[in-house]
């Protein structure tokens, strides 16, 4: 008992005091991982405070992770995972790069467009354009749903306006998105159902809703169907979430078939599939065919969402989502009192930007750069490191996701650790698991922040760290 | 039970058709109020469905509020309040205003800085200087805590470089504001106080994360410590959300007294404080003087909020959080998975705009013409309606909160139908609180969309309406 001891000071909560030592105490292995920690009773009259108190400390480390509780039993340390704290690293180690504290780099950790693709000229001469034609007007106003001309654009350019324009709502990036249709549809112990890898910031919201999450393993043609029909016999699941064009991370695109069991699937047991397409412009192989689920969906079961920040402008907060019609209203009020409404000046630059052609001619201009990098990486990669990894061809997107050979014998946190050295850096697999252990053999190899000249070395400096040189 | 029978489509899960179809039995009266629905068992074997499908239809039910569940003894239909469909009818009236279908009216409803006030130049030159020196630095950086210079000029001019950069955190608007911290503070369950009557837009954030909301009734001088603290002795309160400057709807203004009592019970029952500190830039009255409880806060109990939209550019969502230290990372990871990051392009524009001084002259400027809506407001209040109305006198901000005298024969829900007839609008008070049945003789009338000559007609509306010719 005796190393709960501690003093109080009276600058916070001593709620949030006791937690923070018991957590030290886990950290510093002075508390065992599956040790038991004292009953509150005990805990309350060793350290002289209230009940509630020594509740609210445990209830606090158990969200954290730091305690498991356990109903009729008690409390136990749980000794944080070392992904945590990677993942802590990783995310520090991201922000010291965009904020410039290095000098010069390989960034393969990039997920979004170049800033040297960023048509900033056109820009400004759509933003100016919206200011002189509409005034105080762009600056003011505000529908929830979004710029009425801009969901028609989009309509009208993406979808043969065949969807309905009441069930295009306008959001601050896909992020939003995914944040705006996890409010509405998915409540305290819900099953989610996920990719597996996938991309990290829907995993956030999905744990952030407090859903259970589920699960289920790539493919190369898509998600490993027999595995999830399994669990959709077993569990009611509210929604999947999954992107149908170069999934984050595999970079895998679904294949037709596997599109079409998924709404069958959906149908079948009432679940809806949130569609994540965040990258679909950048297609390189003509095998490979856009048509997102969303455009089968004859039965309301499909809520898409598309970015336009990833590939176009990151700093600018701009998305959609097609919502089913039974929950229009629902996302609309969830998107109320998420942020009332997205940027009107920027809704109103993009659509002059779309409807001048500028978006077109755009993305042909930056499909043409990304593709030539694509090649040249593929090329090094299937000819210089085809003895060290594995990998599938992503045929399009930003990036390729890299399988370390069982026979190098070293994983992808480490290969992290050696290349950070050189200030070269990659995006371990670990990340895109909602646990760890998994994904320590693969890694994430981002094409978009960097030149050619820099994808040779920095590919020469991953061949080095394989090779253990 | 028979009244209980249905057909099934295949268009949309079986749960909400069931839902659907109770709903509609219950706005029909087909179903009273109170009356209990047959058990899970007997409705499933009655419909040939999933008992599953029962709950889920009861569970979407009764989060609705059409039906309250009581464990052990059943479920029972509720009869939507009015204040539901009124609070539907008054977003619907507004949709119309607000989407230009109407040619001509007087809007007594508005929250937020009027049109003929935006600053359209010095905002065009702020943007464009921000992308001629920063190029497409400004369309791609993306930092979680937003721009670094903004940060420090809010600091520099606003809180005397008193608070830590780190502590700073943008955001897109007050709403998103509010949602952050709720997703960082507030679990299922917890009991939040709020003021009575509030800003709905916070009261819905709160309901959405499945708190328990404690309402506490607002006086002259602020909330009701006596009772407050009643509340506090019985129950564990997460936080308690507040406007210290022209509370949104009374117009009230804590007294400083009140103030510091609220940090001392935030101490003393360990509980936070949310200032939403919305528009305190527009004081009219010297007797009023500018000290938000965060410059009090030395023990970091209060989570500040402010927001620049409301004041300055609604339709250009921004604004900004100060945490206390304990929830900074937490805070950041809340935005993050929220919408990564605000606008850039904005942010720079506003730093420029700030640090060019357009900030101080626009507030100057705007402060003039509001004064004088005020004036002229509370002039013909006191003198043309004293016999029919009461009001306490704001002293500063964009709006009045009104009581209808008990001896005028009318509610505030009825004298709305009676002034959109005049195409004359106003917020009845029942829009402001937690249940219906409150709020019936109040209404607030905002002045800052109507002009000088319009509050003269539209106050004269209301007179008429009140005395019923």
């Amino acid at each position: 008992m005796q190393k709960y001891y501690m003093t109080f000071s009276d600058e916070c909560p001593k709620y949030i005091q006791i937690a923070n030592n018991i957590r030290k105490l886990i950290e510093q292995e002075i508390l065992a991982d599956g040790e038991k920690l004292p009953s509150i009773r005990e805990l309350a009259k060793f350290l002289k405070v209230n009940k509630d108190t020594i509740i609210s400390a445990y209830k606090l480390l158990s969200q954290e992770g730091a305690v498991v509780q356990i109903l009729g039993s008690g409390s136990y340390a749980k000794k944080k995972e070392i992904i945590r704290s990677f993942k802590k690293e990783y995310r520090e180690t991201f922000k010291k790069l965009t904020s410039g504290g290095l000098k010069e780099w390989i960034d393969f950790t990039g997920e979004t467009t170049s800033a040297n693709f960023v048509p900033v000229n056109n820009l400004k001469k759509a933003i100016n354009e919206v200011l002189d034609r509409d005034g105080a007007e762009a600056l003011i106003y505000q529908d929830v749903m979004g710029y009425e001309k801009l969901r028609d654009s989009i309509n009208d350019r993406f979808w043969n306006n065949e969807v309905s324009l009441d069930n295009i709502l306008i959001v601050s990036g896909a992020q939003q998105g995914i944040d705006i249709i996890s409010k509405s549809l998915i409540n305290v112990n819900d099953n989610v159902a996920i990719e597996k890898p996938t991309y990290i910031g829907a995993l956030n919201v999905f744990k952030w809703r407090k859903a259970n999450i589920i699960e289920i393993p790539m493919e190369e043609d898509g998600v490993n169907i027999k595995l999830f029909e399994k669990i959709l016999k077993r569990y009611k699941i509210k929604c999947f979430y999954m992107m149908s064009y170069f999934q984050n991370p595999t970079g895998i695109t679904y294949s037709k078939e596997k599109k079409k069991k998924l709404l069958e699937l959906s149908l079948k047991y009432d679940f809806y599939i949130i569609e994540d397409d965040y990258l679909s412009e950048l297609i390189y192989d003509d095998s490979i065919e856009y048509y997102p689920i969303k455009k089968m969906d004859d039965h309301n079961r499909v809520i898409y969402i598309k970015s336009f920040s990833k590939i176009f402008l990151p700093g600018i907060r701009m998305g959609y989502i097609i919502t089913p019609d039974e929950f229009r209203e629902s996302f609309q009020i969830s998107k109320s009192n998420t942020d009332i409404s997205t940027s009107s000046l920027m809704q109103r630059s993009l659509e002059v930007y779309i409807s001048k052609g500028y978006w077109t001619n755009h993305m042909e201009y930056i499909e043409k750069e990304y593709h030539s990098r694509y090649i040249l990486m593929k090329t090094i990669l299937e000819n210089e490191l085809k003895d060290l990894v594995d990998f599938i061809d992503p045929k399009g997107g930003l990036s390729f996701y890299i399988t370390i050979k069982s026979e190098v014998n070293k994983n992808s946190k480490e290969l992290f650790y050696i290349l950070r050295e050189k200030n070269t850096f990659i995006t371990p697999g670990v990340m895109f698991y909602k646990n760890s252990k998994d994904g320590e053999n693969t890694f994430r190899l981002g094409f978009s922040q960097v030149s050619s000249e820099k994808i040779i070395e920095g590919l020469e400096n991953i061949y080095q760290g394989l090779k253990g040189r």
